[in-house]
């Protein structure tokens, strides 16, 4: 930080996601401003009075200037090139992100040799809609914020990405990437996958199945409301843990249904599935204490507390 | 009926559905009664204020005194039982059903021979909850009811349950038995599958993926908390059709993750079901007019609206 200043945020990529830190840390102090490549969203939030633009050069070097936090939010596809602009404009800054995937994600950043000041992350909150007009301050609240702990990543980073999670309402998960993604792909990505096909069996029966469904389907099907682009954009970078996730689905419905057809019965997935759930209904979150980043081994510290469902709730 | 006495209707399980039933008849001036196999039922609902009682004979012989509508809403496993006690005590009262399959109750009425006073129904509503105390006279305000239009039935209590399901609040969907249970293999049977696997692959994600897990798992598992017995009670009669719907997303997925694993897209699927959760947001139910209960052809007439998803909401 330079001298007396406030800690500064510059988030590229003012959608859903990033569009809702930018609020978030203006409403907690931050100077934050923001870069968004299309004209429309950069109107969108100038009207809404933040300060946005489409002038990446500019928006990255005030970003150098003032040792900014730089926030990563564009979309997987369009992280090469915003890479790029970081490795030319400010290479020294810290650096993390808000994309659904983190492994992809921490070796485009090696490629781009930016890894020595990065720190992945993934705050875990979203709605079916999109852009800056869906964004939110509150969007945050409560939600629990990913944070690499993987080796090599150093205390100072990793310490202000996780002051931003917080002062955004969310608590800390520690997490490395690879788990991450295989965690994500069990939570988030199935859902997905399995709310397009729920869906696709639904119409499949027409006019009559449709005017049928009551809330069963509408929850199970919720987010197949959500573009399909975005959908990609989210689980296609994941695909080696999705489809180790999905090989297994594919082995536990294929044994029900061939209990159902064999024997008429459900019981082993109902209740294994009822057990499941119940696990999450029941599961509590708890807070990690006495682990301070840059001491000994507190990287391999926090991964193992993050395993066993540990958040951050504030930095000592 | 007879002579000036309110239509009488006698629920025959006075759990969720049946007890909701038997609520929103009170409440719509109808004279109801039922019966529950136990004690602590029976208790619960006398407590308030309901005419409630574990006399099977009693409460049959007043149904069958007062011409009541029968409304069997047992758990599939004691169908058998309760038709037995109806083909004994009130074998000339009209008779429904609030199950949730159709064609395996309609087999086992016509092979306790009572198939000439008989309708199967299937409001399409409930909650995770079960029981007495979760039931409301509120539950099929707006709900659709399903009614059977097979081949046989008779206009006069037809027009009973469909008056019932419209005073409930409910709208009428006219269906054959056979077409009901394909079309909630969909959309009801399906979910719960479905919420059962994605649940597990949460749970198999330990703390850390339950931590991390957000509003697109809780709403995908939400029906993997109803217990298992309930579930196979609604799921394991309808093999047959759930099988077939079973069988088609097995496929759907493989194709899915072969797409994933082959090509990195999962473009297909995303625009499938994106298509089909529109089209499930975009359907609106129709009101089926000047087709009379008893009218030539009526049965055929009205199961061709209900398949194009049309409903009755008054009766003429």
């Amino acid at each position: 930080m330079t001298g007396d200043r406030k800690p500064a945020v510059c988030v590229l990529g003012t959608g859903l996601i990033g569009g809702s830190v930018l609020r978030a840390a203006v409403a907690a102090g931050y100077e934050a401003w923001g870069f968004n490549r299309s004209e429309p969203g950069v109107r969108a939030a100038r009207a809404d009075g933040f300060d946005v633009s489409a002038d990446i050069g500019a928006v990255l070097g005030r970003a150098a200037d003032r040792d900014a936090l730089i926030v990563i939010g564009v979309p997987q596809p369009a992280l090469d090139t915003v890479l790029s602009d970081v490795r030319s404009f400010a290479p020294a800054c810290p650096l993390t992100d808000v994309t659904s995937v983190k492994k992809p994600v921490l070796d485009a950043v090696h490629r781009h040799e930016l890894g020595a000041h990065f720190v992945g992350g993934h705050p875990m909150a979203g709605t079916s809609e999109s852009g800056w007009a869906a964004s939110t301050p509150d969007l945050f609240k409560g939600a629990a914020w990913a944070i690499s702990v993987d080796p090599g990543v150093h205390a100072d980073p990793w310490t202000r990405v996780a002051r931003l999670a917080l002062d955004c309402g969310a608590v800390v998960v520690p997490v490395l990437s690879a788990e991450h993604d295989s965690a994500v792909a069990r939570i988030s990505h199935l859902p997905h996958v399995l709310a397009e096909a729920l869906a696709i069996q639904g119409a499949g029966g027409g006019a009559l199945a449709l005017g049928l469904a009551a809330g069963s389907f509408r929850d199970g099907t919720r987010v197949a409301a959500t573009a399909p682009a975005l959908v990609r954009a989210i689980c296609e970078p994941n695909a080696d843990a999705l489809l180790e996730v999905l090989d297994d689905t594919l082995r536990v419905l294929t044994a029900a249904r061939d209990s159902l057809r064999d024997t008429d019965s459900l019981a082993q997935l109902t209740e294994a599935g009822h057990d499941a759930r119940n696990d999450y209904d029941t599961f509590r979150r708890w807070a990690i204490e006495g682990i301070r980043p840059g001491d000994h081994d507190w990287l391999a510290k926090l991964a193992e507390a993050g395993r066993r469902g540990g958040v951050i709730e504030a930095l000592e």
